[in-house]
């Protein structure tokens, strides 16, 4: 089924939220996503070690004869897509460019946040995207490790003590600058929206960088698009296939048991 | 210098734990450590995703001539031992065996605790020893995911508020069962000693995998011991040597700077 898919690629359960957008965006398009959950978290890992992980998880997505590859994973977008950008002949698309770009059309006060895990923040890539568009912007950076543990562990609640108190200490330094944007850098950060938003106020605008690369891929990538029937979905997954049917179904809202997969990622 | 050393392993810091206690109990002995730090947490993966890995992490070990090897890693003791015991020319040694009996010999209400990693608690390695030592034991299990994470990005202090609602949400229906030994099992959690003495209080005696270990590998391994000159370290980490050399510096006290080196495990 997969022939003419859309690849969907993240470390874990983040690239879900770009999966979910394709439901809404893209509904008859068929999605073939790949979850690392046997090597997750990438965000605290090094440059070298992420884009090794970043190219088996495009491989096997490419075996997969899929017409184009969202990188779901902000770390990926970030430290890996400079390097691998040209080695396919398929679109690959990261969420870096397409948020950044949401960011500078929606800020008024050109204050902008962007929180991500600490290679994303390392590599200044959503920086440079936005000082591109936008070379007044005032920008406040700040990398938050434990969110993608936390989300990967189920603690989303915006009553949840441990995941509140580590929103305020993260977000508290840039709430402070007066930003009126935020770019939450991670895909794994929209599960928890709620509790960024409670912290931030309804005053700011949160930029989901999922979304914005699924609305990139449908306006501006050039793919040729489905327009009838309804997509059809598999999910591969690294390592414990159980523990993520259960955070998945209970994400997307429905059952994934018949359509996820265990596959070896490692050469 | 590895000639005859003893090597250890874990997925990242925790390992430490007993490189620690080899530094009390075995000054003389040289050590190889290697901590797979591109591919931490352990505890969160499934039974043959470890295995992988602590195949791995042995062969690695056994090419730089190690004498016996110190399984400084709940899960890998836990789930790979049982499989990759007898594989081996050299004693392999895990924390599980040695850590029940010490919580057998200490106990005096024969009710004992055990906290350890997800994969570590479904195993029931622990309860399984203790219960072989000690039928009448009564035996309260608590699996502890964002123990791992919080240790490996430096939230230790029981002052912390995000570790101590951790810890008390993880120990409080070990603690109301009236538990006067708690086994901490994984080697991170001796890191985060202090907040659990803090919760469990003075009566309730705290047994640390990695020292009982050491003290295994001391008296019973039958290896043959060096009795003189200081020992000398060797570090080897999958991946961010500088993230590794920071925190394991100020948790062993020196600075590991010329002794860490960054390989590679993937075959």
């Amino acid at each position: 089924m997969s022939k003419g898919a859309i690849g969907v690629f993240d470390s874990g359960l983040g690239g879900l939220t770009a999966v979910s957008e394709i439901m809404n965006i893209l509904p008859c398009e068929n999605v073939v996503y790949l979850g690392d959950t046997a090597r997750v978290p990438y965000g605290t890992r090094s440059e070298k070690t992420i884009t090794e992980y970043v190219r088996d998880d495009i491989d096997f997505l490419v075996k997969h004869d899929v017409k184009a590859i969202v990188m779901a994973c902000g770390t990926a977008s970030s430290v890996a897509l400079p390097f691998i950008k040209g080695e396919y002949s398929i679109p690959i698309i990261g969420v870096v460019a397409p948020a950044s770009a949401a960011a500078c059309r929606v800020t008024k006060n050109k204050k902008i946040g962007i929180i991500g895990t600490p290679a994303t923040i390392k590599s200044k890539s959503y920086e440079r995207e936005i000082l591109a568009l936008e070379p007044d912007a005032e920008i406040y950076t700040a990398a938050c490790p434990l969110f993608v543990p936390l989300v990967e562990n189920g603690r989303t609640s915006p009553d949840d003590v441990v995941l509140y108190t580590m929103v305020r200490e993260y977000l508290e330094p840039i709430a402070q600058k007066g930003v009126d944007t935020l770019v939450m850098g991670c895909t794994h950060y929209p599960i928890i929206e709620s509790a960024i938003a409670k912290f931030m106020g309804s005053d700011v605008s949160l930029i989901n960088p999922g979304r914005e690369a699924i609305l990139y891929l449908k306006n501006e990538s050039g793919i040729e698009k489905r327009n009838d029937g309804s997509g059809s979905y598999q999910f591969y997954v690294s390592d414990d296939k159980c523990g993520f049917i259960s955070r998945a179904s209970v994400f997307l809202g429905k059952d994934l048991c018949g359509e996820t997969f265990l596959v070896s990622l490692e050469k």
